[in-house]
């Protein structure tokens, strides 16, 4: 791979494109385009911003990431995870569908996709690892149940703002008030069309002996039927004078470019939610984007995918819209149309373009509420109580995490969720490394094999004592050592010899170098002679320089086995 | 050990105690306590208190932590780092040596007790050891400075506050021009004397033939000596006239109960503050403990010391003091005086008390000059130069935390150094463990041994691919690992059977499971069996009910070999 390879991947695969590729690609962007035109509304929608904006989204970002990104099947441009995030963080900030609050979600869009280049640059994708299993469920459960109650206020025609659910549910009893029943009717029809259809489509489809993969990808047309009848009812019964709320003229409703309500403390204010989004959208995309690179067994490389994503963001701010990431329904419909590359990608965005330019009269009479409907229908599948209930059985403490990661975001927010969630993720591993399994270890007889005494019928030798430890030695259980072998000490006073067995020790930090020299003195001071054994290459590496081995009155052992050999003949020659 | 004696670990050594006992401990505690009170004061003066809570805060704590601590050597009282973490966290709620600041300081001495004991009652004492060897030493050498130059203005005699190195500089800058040469003149004298003291007493007294061990004790009566000589010059020659400081008349400079200044958001503002002095506390004093315990082969127990820790700053508070905890020279004192028991703490702090009652006006006109000089001598030795080097050698990442720990606790505060601190430190840990050594091993011919296939010369098998994964499995790599085997399948396109072999993993958690099934499904999709080898007892005991061995198409074997073994097997059965 040559340096412009590296830095732009679209070269490996522009090398190859044949004629037969562009016509795959060009068909399979086309169903594409039409069927992410609602959900892109609805992301927007989602995000407190105008539908139109969602096309925004969907044009340079899905361009820029098909010619920066390393997955050749992602498909990126407005999420859910994103869009509820921006609607979260943005608030504090401004009114939703203000021209103020269409700058913060632009400027989050800016942020993280500088933040997204960065941790590219400087290889910081393993930042992401922070977020465990348990802290993305509760968060995304958490978060599911605040997007569908956000959705609530479209599907009653009301208003409602809130961060947290105490906040969206009083605002939303507050307003009750302002229902509008055609709105609800509308939004019961559509939801029950939409479940219906979700069900049943691809199944009939099927019935009517349609190719299975063209019965797949329709089957996912729901919303596209949806919104094409309802806005066709709409427009010809004018449903909008019954108080009916619908997406309006597009050229009024664009964002313009308003740099007078941003200062720096603003900007400054905004980082951490953006980081927030930098991570949990490069998190959640490069995890779809592994899930179809496994299928077709293709690689894929996490800091060039934050790059990628990077682009994508910096380009969605530069197109006034809102922050992107790799999507997971939109990957599905990019696979099931038959992209091939990432050409589809760049076809898809120039048809949103051509939408945008000339089809935005056809949403005029799209009503909101059934954008609302297809979001809260797609949103709560993603609540896993089964999850939940597998990690209680599988291991308490991470339950807690999950838990508390969950009520937090629902009832505090979505940052203070995950600063939590991780804190608490964080510390039960540190309470797990810090109390390492320590055996004192005997000879099975007759072999060269060190087994734990508590479990196995082992030789065992009241002067030359050995101990294996299960666990990397780091500062967060190094002292635990030192307590571990003073405790040792004062219960075997006989021992002359201590080993310290380290065959699953892959990591020696200076804490830990800090407390082994510490024990050594200890040891010195109790007339005990401390010795090493079977220690493994790298971390021996290290240790060689060390004032610890230089200082060090026993020895380094290769194996357990020499070891006893060695000091029970010491012994027995005084 | 009954319950009694677990929550009152007194009554054990108590059962034994003899008259003979109580003599020896009755002599080590008077030379103790003279030895003690000008540290104890210059401590005081430290904290930004009157020199005479040091007495006070020698008394109760030092019983209290005889009563319920577990170690039978460690002198609790004053000690630098907290004397220093209370100046600089009390300082922006109230003026130095004022009513609001006194109050401030018991204030943080009952919170960071009620956080001791909580972690005592909890078994928190783990968290502790967040703060790694490089952010100690960073910390430690950066306070250090600060201490040195804090004492300046008493050397001076002029005004000077701040938080930081450069708040400090300027305000004394500022302050230059009220310099008091007589002060100065002391203030050399002093340092000269201590400082030759330090270096010859000691030999001055081995060459009068005295016994060595006394020796050794009366060579740390430089203080002393010096307090006493130049208290008697000061009221001899009435130098307080010509603008030195004195410590004087010690009934009016009492802390007096003031309530009024304490109101509900103060005590929130100083929960950080007072948890990182229990923290920074707990460590100094527990690693103090640890190294007399084991010289004399006892035991300590770390939950029992944050226990006693807790009562001794809760008497601290209750007897108008400030944080205290177990000191370095404070237990060298107690030791080299002979001390046999806590009964000689005991002792100390009632011997403190009758200094205090009867012994203060002796103190009228000891200048704080010359305890500020006593402390200056004592404190720059804990600048540790030749440590950061040898870990600059030892390790970069970890030389990085000490320096930007260092740094931030000389430019911008204690408080923030420790947090930076602590988190480079668990980033750089994460790092490592989210870049775990894994190695695609081979057998070595005529063996069951199985290595890297990089270092030696093994027999493969194209589709028969084995991995050793040598780090725990948990949420910071778990995904690491699925980029891993994705990269893997893209290159062993002939590979139909992955073992993963386990023999170096002691931990799995949720987030590692979930990706070994997300790793298990694509294998799927790619048409490869996965398989498992060498998993340990601990680990698999948690896995057996899990999805992921329920729905494995591969097998969890026992050893590598036997892996090997079937698999060849199955493979030529084809």
């Amino acid at each position: 791979m040559n340096k412009l390879e590296k830095y732009f991947p679209a070269r490996v695969w522009l090398k190859s494109y044949s004629r037969n590729d562009l016509k795959t690609d060009a068909v399979a962007s086309f169903i594409a385009t039409i069927l992410l035109i609602p959900q892109s509304m609805g992301y927007a929608m989602l995000a407190g911003l105008p539908a139109v904006t969602g096309l925004y989204a969907s044009i340079l970002p899905a361009i820029a990431y098909s010619l920066f990104g390393s997955s050749r099947t992602l498909a990126v441009g407005p999420a859910a995870i994103t869009s509820m995030m921006t609607a979260t963080i943005a608030l504090p900030f401004a009114l939703p569908e203000s021209q103020d609050y269409a700058m913060v979600a632009i400027l989050l869009a800016l942020l993280s996709g500088m933040f997204l280049m960065l941790m590219g640059l400087f290889k910081m994708g393993f930042l992401s690892n922070l977020l465990s299993h348990p802290v993305i469920s509760g968060f995304i459960s958490a978060s599911a149940i605040l997007i569908a109650l956000g959705q609530f206020k479209h599907l009653l025609g009301i208003e409602a703002h809130g961060n947290n659910f105490l906040e969206l549910t009083q605002s939303m009893i507050r307003n009750l008030h302002q229902t509008n029943l055609p709105t609800v009717i509308l939004s019961l029809v559509s939801i029950t069309f939409l479940l219906l259809l979700k069900k049943y489509l691809t199944t009939l489809l099927i019935a009517l002996k349609l190719p299975l993969n063209l019965c797949q990808l329709f089957g996912k047309a729901g919303p596209v039927l949806v919104v094409a009848t309802t806005t066709s009812c709409v427009a010809i019964f004018s449903l909008d004078e019954l108080g009916i709320r619908i997406v309006g003229n597009v050229s009024e409703s664009l964002p313009k470019l308003n740099l007078t309500g941003i200062d720096f403390d603003t900007v400054t204010a905004l980082l951490p939610g953006a980081f927030l989004i930098s991570i949990v959208g490069f998190v959640s995309s490069v995890s779809v984007a592994q899930s179809f690179a496994a299928k077709r067994k293709e690689d894929l490389n996490p800091n060039q995918e934050l790059v990628g994503l990077g682009m994508a963001n910096l380009t969605a701010a530069l197109s006034f819209s809102f922050p992107v990431t790799g999507g997971f329904s939109r990957s599905v419909i990019n696979v099931s149309a038959g992209s091939r590359t990432p050409m589809a990608g760049i076809l898809t965005g120039l048809l949103m373009l051509l939408t945008l330019l000339f089809l935005t009269p056809l949403f005029y009479y799209l009503p909101t509420a059934v954008l609302a409907s297809s979001i809260t229908v797609a949103i709560l599948q993603l609540i896993d109580v089964k999850d939940a209930i597998r990690l209680y059985r599988f291991s308490k403490q991470e339950a807690i995490s999950l838990a508390v990661t969950f009520f937090v975001v629902l009832f505090i927010g979505m940052e203070a969720g995950i600063v939590v969630g991780v804190a608490l993720s964080l510390l039960f591993f540190l309470w797990h490394t810090s109390h390492p399994h320590i055996a004192v270890v005997g000879r099975l007889p007759g072999t060269e094999n060190f087994r734990n005494v508590k479990r196995f019928d082992v030789e065992t030798n009241p002067e030359i004592v050995t101990i294996r430890i299960d666990e990397n030695l780091f500062f967060a259980n190094a002292r635990v050592l030192e307590d571990y072998v003073l405790t040792l000490v004062s219960q075997h006073r006989e021992m002359k010899h201590l080993v310290l067995m380290c065959n699953a020790v892959n990591l020696i930090d200076a804490s830990a170098l800090d407390s082994l020299e510490t024990i050594d003195d200890r040891l010195k001071s109790a007339g005990v002679i401390l010795h090493f054994s079977e220690i493994k290459g790298p971390v021996m590496d290290k240790l060689t320089d060390s004032s610890l081995i230089k200082n060090l009155r026993g020895k380094v052992f290769l194996t357990q086995h020499q070891a006893m050999k060695a000091l029970t003949k010491q012994q027995t020659d005084e």
